[in-house]
């Protein structure tokens, strides 16, 4: 155990959130499933202190969320993968996800749409199933698509940044 | 917007866990869930300080995802219902649940098995979904039973509360 948040708590959810339960976990864990691995790509996107994206994927790897596999040997440098584990989060990533684009919608709609990947290319709805075809789907049959709501908000935050940068 | 810890990013995730991301909160939504309404109830059955306790709930309220309804005038004592928008935090409990039983297992089995309300009471899988009876559930039609690993971890809980006060 790596610590213990929830003392006393006879809960498969509490077990599950002394693991990813913590500020920025599971924002670290979704940069991986979008394919950004490597900690500086991370870093970057997430905006967030290196010291507290150093804790969090130490205590991914710990306990077994994600790896580290070596890209280069000179110099040494590795890039983080998510085990089964990990990828056994993408159902709640998705609910999650569904659940904020629903109660906290962005005004022009959701930033990313998720689609079964290849010639079906439907809707993946929030029981992780293709509202085209109908099958059960896993993390590797599905792929993060714009949404309408990427573009706007896009805008929104570089307004926001040029407002902020005038008034310096 | 209650606070903005994830600021810059374009997320439905990230807007999820503005809400719903900070310790305790989902536990203290599964409290409610569990059909623990009042404030000394969840606060004796976590554990948990009471001023970290009063400032979940009343984030919570203000979120929109729980809400206070009186149940007693003299004395003036409230309790605490979901909402809408706290009912659809289902498929994320359940989803945490299922891969919290998953991969950081209790010895003796899951403690608690959710189950199709009424003459079904098939097990309902982590899509939500009826495993006898195929049908797609809502919360409303669900009920959590006892598990397996409920009373094994009940008794270790007791032992180990043993041993801490023959130490003491």
């Amino acid at each position: 155990m790596l610590r213990n948040d929830y003392e006393g708590q006879i809960c498969a959810l509490a077990r599950s959130l002394e693991l990813i339960g913590e500020r920025w976990t599971l924002m670290v864990i979704r940069e991986v499933f979008l394919g950004r691995r490597r900690f500086s790509e991370m870093q970057e996107n997430l905006g967030i202190a290196r010291n507290v994206l150093t804790s969090r994927l130490q205590r991914l790897v710990d306990a077994g969320v994600l790896e580290k596999r070596p890209y280069s040997e000179r110099p040494h440098r590795e890039q983080y993968y998510l085990t089964e584990m990990g990828l056994e989060l993408w159902p709640t990533i998705v609910t999650l996800t569904y659940w904020g684009d629903t109660y906290v919608p962005l005004p022009g709609g959701p930033p990313m749409i998720l689609r079964h990947k290849g010639d079906c290319g439907g809707v993946i709805n929030d029981r992780r199933v293709c509202e085209k075809c109908g099958k059960e789907l896993t993390v590797r049959e599905s792929v993060a698509t714009e949404g309408p709501g990427l573009k706007p908000a896009l805008r929104e935050l570089d307004r926001v940044g040029r407002v902020e940068r005038s008034a310096a």
